[in-house]
């Protein structure tokens, strides 16, 4: 098995949201994409995304030989496959669906083609059986939404995944640019989405309980500690937080009312009535915006922190390499 | 009383660490600025500060007439109060504390002069009975650390604040350029520091338990939900969340996702061996860089985002008032 072999032709395998946006970065990052999906206009709304996405993408910065030409499609599974060096598998949750095409996906690899899965409920131990010679090559590489954009991916391995793909896998992602992380354990949400979950169900709480309203507690957030979680992570704020101190006097000051908060935090239940009052407090909020002029003003801020981000960490970057004099 | 009078000067009581910076901001604002504290070389420490501050917020844009030379400073706090407008307190976390302050500023005020608390401990309903004449004018106004930099504002009524003083404090506050928030009932952390908290109780869970490394962690959030938390908040997101569908669709699809996801949140409790463990997790992410290496890199990309957002802001208003042809 040669694990030097260049990455340079992905296969997707399903073309839907997620499918879509890998297919999109994979082209901008210069790389040759064949995409596969049985869906009926899966070509044309697949190149109608990435013809959407390509404007943001070039903003960011097109890789040498970055083309939308670069991307092939068929709904054959056996071509889409010839010759892959990648696949990336993006296709409905649902374990017996996902272990038969495990199954096929194997059969029709070599054994050094590493198999990722975007998957972000089904863990990689409940799939990886159906790929009944090669398990080991089965990893799951879970982007975030929309995955041409954010760059994160959280890398975790099924029991029968070897360390050598997980690194390997790790290694083509952050050579695309992208922010990885290894998750050591199989946990429901890996972990982004469970932190957006314990976020989310304070925030809920807050405005069943009429504490505030959507508008405010957006607010709170995004002027408040999200400017800084768009800065930089949890743990590192906390060290900055203690002062000259650092992590260890953050700790001891905060501890204690930490403690005390999460005593009193909320744990909601998403009834009718209790979905009711957040839908219609999110109303209130929106107003006459239509979704399109919102996810503009979303887009337009975020590509303008992520060329900020991606500037400070280059910057940062320089100086750690620089040579002591 | 007379509740259009402008307010020109802000006395600050108490110039610690949250003081300094909301004297920095006034003054930035224009504002004229007395500020009392007890403490040994208080006047020293807080001009240092404000003029650490200046830079920065230089950058954000100063208003017209804003100067250093409009503070003054006196730690006698009659002096202080004669001709206040509006008060800023910043005093010790301690109910007895606040009690006894209360009442001689409400002796001293006259009834039309607001009393603000940064406290983010104590609730007014227990703060202002201190202040017998005229409790309906003491009001929360909870800034986020650092006040000069991050624009939230969490204004919360005790029992006895009147619905007058709160408008006028949101007013003021708006005024000169603040995003304030309503809370309207008095919980411990307000809602800033409760989000804060149900996000790090899962934070602090995944790294004790070995799920994933700090700097790990880190990315996860500061590159993946993080990035668009700095640009929107969780409601809204969820709004965009849902698609064409919008918050409807959202719930559709994730109420179930995310109730099965609340069930598994870990509930770490922060014993002496995982606060350890948190700590040297943080200084393997660390690693060599000082605490004033990594606030540079952080306030460099905050003012940055800061700057895209109030650019973002002024231009969703200005296409909200364009008129219809």
């Amino acid at each position: 098995m040669s694990n030097d072999k260049p990455i340079r032709r992905i296969t997707i395998v399903g073309t839907g949201v997620i499918g879509a946006s890998w297919a999109a970065l994979f082209l901008a990052k210069g790389l040759e994409v064949v995409a596969t999906d049985p869906a009926p206009n899966a070509e044309t709304r697949l190149r109608e995304f990435v013809a959407s996405a390509w404007p943001a993408l070039t903003r960011l910065g097109l890789s040498s030989g970055a083309s939308q030409s670069k991307l092939k499609f068929t709904t054959d599974l056996a071509e889409a496959l010839a010759s892959a060096d990648f696949v990336q598998e993006n296709g409905p949750e649902r374990v017996d669906f996902k272990q038969k095409l495990y199954g096929q996906l194997d059969e029709q690899l070599p054994p050094d083609v590493i198999i990722a899965s975007s998957s972000s409920g089904i863990p990689m131990s409940q799939i990886q059986p159906g790929a009944r010679a090669h398990p080991e090559r089965c990893v799951i590489g879970h982007p975030f939404n929309p995955p041409h954009l954010i760059p994160l991916v959280e890398i975790v391995g099924g029991a029968k995944t070897s360390a050598e793909t997980i690194k390997r896998a790790d290694e083509f992602y952050t050579s695309i640019g992208r922010k990885t992380v290894r998750v050591n354990k199989e946990l429901p949400g890996h972990v982004a989405n469970r932190l957006q979950a314990a976020l989310a169900r304070e925030v809920y709480y807050l405005v069943a309980e009429g504490v505030v309203s959507a508008a405010d507690v957006d607010t709170a957030l995004s002027w408040g500690p999200g400017l800084r979680w768009g800065v930089m992570g949890n743990m590192m704020l906390n060290h900055l937080g203690g002062g000259p101190g650092g992590i260890e006097h953050f700790f001891q000051q905060f501890s204690g009312p930490m403690t005390a908060w999460w005593k009193t935090l909320g744990s909601p239940v998403l009834t009718p009535d209790v979905q009711q009052k957040l839908i219609d407090s999110v109303h209130a909020e929106v107003g006459s915006r239509t979704i399109a002029e919102l996810e503009a003003e979303r887009d337009e801020v975020l590509l303008g922190l992520l060329e900020l981000r991606t500037k400070a960490a280059k910057s940062a970057q320089t100086k750690s390499v620089e040579p002591v004099a």
